[in-house]
């Protein structure tokens, strides 16, 4: 057993037939039934009882009753007449607890006695049909908009039919004090409805219906929020209730999943710190917050080590394996058993290249390749051609315990050709469709490493950050995967300004930044459509990067051009402005641009990098940080940008016209 | 001559040289160079100079400088060489004026004494490179946000080089009271900027950096600012600074066609009010207020008095007609001239249907048919299978001149093939493909409907409204269209949602309802790719549909069903809510239930209507209004979408199982 899962039907696209079968499939165990869901479905309400029955799913709530208290008592009792329309239907539905939104649009008198009379009044007409009512504060209710003050009423309305609702949005939204949620007692909350949102300063309204997320998709704190409810004895449903215009339009079962996974997040980042309550708890345990939910746990997970390897996807082996060796990267050998995958190594940064030839897949290597790829609703697709960033291993404390997590949180297992004496791996995909693979931390070099006949690389290199392009449609699932899946933090989004719109950017990172991943949202609206790898994915729209770490820029560079590599090129008018932005030498200036390095610096150190031309859907960045700098150089994200578009631009004429010639 | 127009660059897609080709082609008479544009552009400043040249262009303005102000001397002597950068950088590309944004970030003095001071010595400084200073209040400066502020300090530092930059979505953006903007002389307003937006509570910054829209698209009143500013006798550039996500990742062509029919549309709505400099006016005319802005007036358009036909193209012939005639529409006649064109009326309904077999177009209509259709670009394409609103004639006073006018403003006309006894039409593509005709208005039956053979129809009926499909990267484009074409107004917006997201619906009106026409922005993604008509284009995502008035919604309803019509399912579960929503007696819900007819009522009147199926993209609404009712039933829409979802889904099962079977 585990804490009671629930959905609004709200939250999900599709038939009301389509949500609750979603739902069951994710494994959530009931549902809240959104009145117009109903309204507009051709199965009665008998029939979606049913099929709740067959499901095997709750029907935990009807809502919601709207503008009932505070009006005269002619309207009252219309209202009244209203009610019992529904209580009817409920009994139809087999539901026995109605959401009671505080009065929004037609209440007029703010005097506390009258609501507490009518909700009174309500109880008793609702127990006559066996109905609870959870009343609930929205936060732009008339007079009603603070939680405290609905318990407040509830409290004065002292009827059993009479419980409150609490939902963290219209709460957190409003940043009231959250000190009297302890005042409730648990058998006074009727339900509990859970939703996180980003920080945004909009007018609520408008806030709540677009913009709500799943718990760890936002900015609010919901572990907090649910320690809260859960010290007051609540033992009811846990329910997500999330109005948002990506989710009302995406893969309804992809929706729920991510929804049951910010649920079981939520769950186990606060099952350690409350304790059961006392009857089965160990005497000798301290005394801490009980609970009556049965939260569990998740297998731990500590912030990853460090990025062990990328994996690189290619139909083009010259082209990109020349790029790598232009960059210091040193070619090490073929995996023992998987003919078709080699090894380049600068340092520590470790790059493994996975030869496609003509869309057939050419077998697993020993960093973690299937030769399959997720493809919009997880399930597995042929390989495909082009380059591409295929995936990432990840170095974890426990592998295993970090695989069995993911699992838990209903992650996609990668399928993976196995030989007998290779490591281990597993790995899951992630909401673009790479591979995330769990490494064993280890200090010295990686045991897989002996599978492609290694010996030591001397150069102090590392990867710094893997840039990855993310449909718009999937961003928030992305958070939440990192976040739950690897314990990442999700730093503020930037807009980076490119020819072909503004590029949403936000990083990913562990702590002490040794894993720094910066997911990218390109404006293409044909990059929604699709989250997966190769041809026609999101990627495409935008180019990936591995940002690799070295010890000297100019070094790193001069090796570069003296193997001909093709360096992006940068505007003499950049330099002309870092000038006017930098007090820079000259004759660093000068030797900035002869090497093609753009140059950034804040408070805390300096940056120096450049970047490759792109082959198929990814480029590479070297890069230096001088001192403490933590950024990623976003001053120069707009070069890089407009560069590339004016690439794409001429490789698009080159093609045009070499069609042209051929026709 | 006309007001001199500008556009700044950012509010373009692409790199420099593409928005000053976009912003030439589309007849502006100068841009603003944004910095960031130039520091990522390839091209020297000298390069850029020469290219506007040769395009006949203007540089109106470098922008932006920021930080400059308020701040102490060591800062403020290095803002100072920071300026001169700038000033020698201007004088590469021949500009004169640069936009001084008031200090957002590191201002620290709140004293006007210190700002008037350091902006008298930038000023000197100006002075020897010949630059002049627009200097400009944010609305989120942090000392200086109001433009009387600005005025205050500019006037106060009363120096030649130091003007202010006026911009409407700052001073319109706070609400400031606009009545000081008469007490400065044309002469110091240094640039002015014009902004759309729409009425959104959100932070200012936000607001300001991605919803901006062109003027007539947003919630502003324009007009009213710049006869202000007109008055003061400013006779600058009026230029355009829009920030907006949708139009950074647009066709920057289009997006440059269309803020310049903003300013055309604006500059035409005051012409007329506001006369020339009293030295050109004629002495008899009132004195109204006087500018030295040469404002060109546009051919006069009234709003459409009606919508005189809709036209369908359409692949299925036989079923599109035997709906048709299910619905009470009377086949009138082939088209004397065009032999695969039909006419068919309901009272003053008047459907042309034009059939087009295999891609093959066959022959422009009476109506207004060409045998092209318009893409993306604006440019012309073969003819497409499928059914779908091909266009719409619009009853105007004047079709002359409203055809002046659009040509005017930009649009692209349609060709059209014309027997040569034919009535001569005229039109232009709207923003989504369809076609707009310009049609006379008579009292009596249109004159083209003798080119039918036809006998008049005794049914009191007639075209009530029209639903189209919008792409949401058009969107705001549709709105201007549509505001200054044919003088209709935008009514404010509602989501309605769906089973696959929120569907945005504007409606599009003339004041007395005579012309009706929600606009609908799917929440597909992929409709936002292609705006045009046919197969693969955003009605797909969407279908259109036409709703017919008539005097007796059960006659209408009886007739269809004795004639078999597919009507769209309305479920049981929706008449139950509307028992449970209004007081209805039982037979009369009865009998709208038995008829498939919805209802909805407001404090003006009832509305009674019903749906057919969807044959291509196009589907029919048969509706009565009893009283004054406005709206279009907007509560049963969601009832409506979930039908047809599960109808495509339906089908798509059913092609699914076929294709299985063949295969």
């Amino acid at each position: 057993m585990s804490m009671h899962t629930s959905i609004a039907t709200v939250c999900l696209s599709g038939t009301l037939e389509e949500k609750l079968r979603a739902a069951a499939r994710a494994g959530f165990d009931g549902v809240e039934i959104f009145e117009q869901d109903l309204v507009v479905s051709p199965d009665s309400p008998e029939a979606i009882a049913d099929l709740a029955r067959e499901l095997g799913i709750s029907l935990d709530l009807y809502q919601p009753f709207r503008d009932l208290e505070g009006v005269d008592k002619a309207q009252f009792q219309k209202n009244l007449t209203r009610a019992e329309t529904k209580f009817r239907l409920m009994a139809r539905l087999g539901i026995d607890t109605i959401l009671l939104c505080s009065n929004v649009g037609t209440a007029t008198m703010t005097d506390d006695g009258v609501v507490v009379e009518q909700l009174r009044r309500l109880g008793d007409l609702a127990d006559s049909y066996g109905v609870n009512i959870a009343y609930e504060a929205l936060a732009w209710g008339r007079f009603v908009s603070e939680y405290d003050h609905a318990w407040d009423l509830v409290k004065a309305a002292d009827h059993p039919r009479i419980g409150t609702c609490l939902d963290s949005f219209h709460i957190l939204s409003r940043n009231t004090d959250l000190s009297r949620i302890a005042e409730i007692p648990g058998e006074k909350i009727f339900f509990l409805q859970l939703a996180d949102a980003p920080a945004l300063t909009m007018d609520v309204l408008s806030w709540s219906r677009h913009h709500r997320v799943f718990p760890g998709e936002g900015a609010w704190d919901l572990s907090d929020f649910l320690t809260r409810i859960a010290a007051t004895g609540y033992a009811g449903p846990v329910s997500l209730e999330v109005f948002n215009d990506s989710f009302r339009q995406g893969d309804t079962n992809r929706t729920a999943v991510d929804g049951l996974r910010s649920l079981r997040w939520l769950e186990a980042s606060i099952a350690d710190t409350i304790a059961a309550p006392t009857g089965s708890a160990s005497a000798a345990e301290p005394a801490g917050p009980s609970t009556a939910l049965d939260l569990q746990p998740l297998p731990e997970v500590e912030e990853p080590r460090g990025i062990n390897y990328v994996e690189l996807s290619t139909d083009d082996l010259g082209a990109l394996t020349r790029q790598m060796h232009q960059l210091g990267f040193q070619f090490i050998g073929f995996h023992r058993s998987k003919p078709h995958v080699q090894l380049w190594l600068r340092g520590e940064a470790r790059i493994i290249v996975s030869e496609v030839t003509d869309g057939v897949g050419t077998g697993a290597d020993a960093g973690g390749t299937s030769s399959t790829s997720a493809d919009e609703a997880g399930t597995t697709s042929a390989p495909v051609n082009g380059t591409f960033l295929r995936g990432i291993g990840f170095e974890v404390t426990d592998s295993r315990s970090a695989m069995e997590r993911a699992a838990l949180l209903h992650a996609d297992e990668v399928p993976r050709d196995q030989a007998h004496n290779d490591e281990v791996l597993r790995g899951v995909f992630a909401p673009d469709g790479s591979e995330v693979f769990f490494h064993q931390f280890e200090k010295a070099t990686p045991a897989w490493i002996q599978e492609f006949g290694h010996d030591h690389d001397e150069q102090v290199s590392h990867i710094d950050h893997v840039n990855l392009a993310q449909p718009s449609n999937h961003y928030d699932e992305a958070v939440l995967f990192y976040t739950s899946l690897l314990a990442l933090h999700a730093e503020p989004s930037q807009d980076v300004p490119s020819p072909s719109g503004l590029v949403r950017s936000q990083v990913m990172s562990s702590t002490d930044g040794s894993v720094r991943m910066p997911l990218n949202v390109s404006p293409q609206p044909h990059a929604e459509a699709v989250a997966g790898r190769g041809i026609g994915s999101v990627v495409e729209a935008y180019p990936e990067h591995v940002a690799v770490a070295c010890e000297d820029i100019f070094h790193a560079a001069a090796t570069a051009l003296s193997r001909g590599l093709d360096f992006l090129p940068v505007p003499q008018n950049y330099y002309e402005d870092l000038d006017s932005r930098f007090d820079l030498a000259p004759e660093f200036l000068q030797q900035l641009q002869e090497n093609h390095i753009l140059y950034d610096r804040d408070e805390h150190g300096q940056f120096l990098h450049f970047y490759t031309s792109t082959i198929g859907s990814v480029f590479f960045e070297m890069i230096e940080r001088r001192g403490d700098y933590r950024g990623f150089g976003a001053p120069d994200a707009p070069v890089r940008l407009a560069a590339q578009h004016r690439k794409n631009a001429q490789l698009s004429a080159q093609n045009a016209q070499m069609s042209g010639q051929q026709g």
